[in-house]
């Protein structure tokens, strides 16, 4: 069993100062593995000639196969395509298809044509032109000395309809790629050196071709069983029964047993019980509720939020009680409570999230120092109250406020 | 002037197989850009230690400092640390500061110690041990043949606290670095490649040292120029005047000539004017409430929203009438008019955004396919509406709509 292996070379110099964070390499990193193709190396490079060349040449000598993304584009093209050019011996030609697609995409929208789009149909004549459905840049499909070199656009949507269009299913044909199969279990509630504490044993015995990964996100655990094999079906067998053993020793502590984000957990749990939610929130801003409706499909279980950034507005949507507001504060059990009571008489929902915090950089006291915060949840029968002490930042805080109120409500649902 | 470069190694299969995306590295570039230090490579690779000796070797050949995150942990510590003790020719000795810190973090948490824990306080005996002042795994810095490596754990607060406190201030002291600075001007309206074009002038007789990058983010552009030279003042001064001259060439499409977001972008112009702001969102589902409420400083100015996903909602929270509901149907001009009107009257605010569209992947009629998208701004005596036709994934399309509506925001506050 062979591992055929992949680079992926990015080029830009936005990702060299920080400007952008690549999430086409985690991208393409999934597809590939799903058809057993392992990513072994990622470099992301600046735009100079030189650069290229070197991370070409010797990704090439490492890997199967050298994935491009970025350094194409109207005012990109200078350096990516000759470099091109230079490495595969060629030089640039006008491609037909490429052109008409271009013209189209002008015309459609309506926008006068310049030179520099139409040279986004040259490509190099050594290369197999892959079509863009989504933009003006078309990939390109190189293949020297055994090796396979394909360039993309860097921008993610076009990409990502080169790779599930053309590059995958080719790739899939052309070589005879091993199984590889993943089954995650996501925890909650202990550390990871208490997880893997009680995991030795199991860790031990498990085979050379099966492997553990623990990948601690925000407040909960994932724990990730990749096995390897020839056979799909009986490399799956092999993983299942090894998973299901792994999932009793941590049943007491399991979300979920599927890869899937604690808002699509608790959005299935509602659709499994035909019942509703809401959100009323202060400090995370909506983020919550945009966590919920990120998920595909939520509308049959989620019914709406209240934002109440402003004292007067916890007041007004949720009959928040002045008294309240003026003995505990905004950051307070009380509050939470009366927020909550609000938002599941306002909303109409079965169950509720409220939250009410502190996230900084500024706003702390010392009674109440930045990462203070408040949840509840609950439904008409009963509610849970929670406060956390979050030493992050801004950004961090709200996200990990949210992966808590989440799962609080998670557990009180299965309650 | 010798430019100081960077190779930046991060560990872990999980960067690999896409499970997660490195954000690390983008933060790390923007602290040493800042500092004058480039980062022209950034390689990742497995837990394997062949390929961790290998990069090793391969970046310091080409950089001055290689930067390591990730690959330690307590469940992860097994292989880095060993690969490090081979790599400078060392063997693991106990730090007495590290393991004070660890036995602090588990007391003051309650928690019982495990010999895992203990032995994340074991550092290779060539290093000088970095603190970290938020998690057990001690950072290590290392000199060898006149360059610098350091290894930080891959838990982004944990790096960051070591970056700020050790790596960065060493990292300054250590080199004499040439002065980098940048401005950014974001514009709106109009193609990547019309800009260059407008551009072409200036950009031909921009110098060698100073560079115009492109940067399309969603429905903006993004315009950096960037500059290198000795002393930071003049650099500064020289880059300032040609940010002005393009500043004058874009000034129509120009929305911010700082490097902000443009929910930053709205709130220092409503912060600016002391007026107020609400959202009522149906398909956005709280998204931009929680954009606009992301920065530091945004209750002075936002209030609240009311995330109306559910019809019901939309008419008992914002007094959507039914007929409306009926005859046009949630996603069109007519209702996001009234949504608007409502926010407006419910949230007390002098502006509201309203959104109402079909974000996918279901959901699309012939009439309105997935991606319609209906937004309307306005105040006390004005609105104004648009409509978009979205060519994206569900998550693609939640936030290009985000952008637009504070865009048609932003332009409105200043009419």
């Amino acid at each position: 069993m062979d591992k055929i292996t992949t680079s992926i070379i990015t080029i830009g110099d936005e990702l060299l100062i920080g400007q952008t964070i690549d999430t086409n390499s985690a991208w393409i990193a999934q597809q590939l593995n799903a058809i057993g193709i392992w990513v072994h190396r990622r470099v992301a490079i600046g735009d100079i000639k030189e650069d290229i060349m070197e991370a070409m040449a010797k990704e090439a000598a490492v890997s199967d196969i050298v994935l491009i993304t970025g350094g194409l584009g109207p005012t990109a093209d200078d350096i990516t395509k000759p470099t091109l050019c230079e490495y595969f011996n060629t030089h640039l030609v006008q491609n037909e298809v490429a052109l008409k697609n271009v013209l189209h995409i002008f015309e459609s929208r309506g926008l006068p044509l310049l030179q520099r789009n139409i040279d986004q149909s040259m490509v190099p004549e050594a290369c197999t032109v892959i079509d863009n459905m989504r933009g003006t840049a078309p990939g390109m499909w190189f293949e020297k000395e055994g090796k396979i070199y394909v360039s993309m656009p860097g921008v993610p949507h076009e990409m990502q309809g080169m790779m599930e269009n053309y590059v995958l299913p080719q790739l899939a044909q052309h070589f005879r790629t091993p199984s590889v199969v993943h089954q995650t279990l996501v925890t909650s509630g202990m550390g990871e050196s208490f997880v893997a504490e009680r995991l030795v044993a199991f860790e031990t015995k498990l085979p050379a071709h099966i492997k553990l990964a623990y990948l601690p996100s925000y407040s909960l655990l994932k724990l990730r069983l990749t096995a390897f094999g020839d056979d799909k079906l009986t490399t799956a067998a092999e993983l299942s029964i090894l998973f299901h053993e792994m999932k009793e020793i941590l049943l007491d502590i399991t979300v979920t047993d599927q890869d899937i984000v604690i808002s699509d957990v608790v959005g299935r749990l509602l659709l499994e019980k035909g019942k509703t939610m809401g959100t009323a929130e202060s400090c995370t801003g909506g983020y919550i509720s945009s966590a919920i409706t990120a998920i595909p499909g939520s509308s049959a279980y989620f019914k709406g939020s209240a934002v109440t950034y402003a004292n007067e507005m916890k007041m007004k949507l949720l009959g928040v009680k002045k008294e309240t507001l003026e003995a505990h504060g905004a950051v307070s059990e009380a509050t939470v409570r009366e927020m909550l009571a609000g938002a599941l008489k306002l909303l109409e929902v079965d169950y509720a999230i409220a939250v009410s915090g502190i996230m900084g950089p500024d706003g702390g006291t010392p009674e109440k120092p930045v990462g203070t915060v408040w949840i509840a949840v609950g439904d008409a029968t009963k509610a849970v109250t929670v406060k956390y002490q979050l030493r992050y930042d801004r950004e961090r805080n709200i996200q990990m406020t949210a992966v808590y109120a989440m799962n609080e409500l998670r557990k009180l649902i299965l309650e």
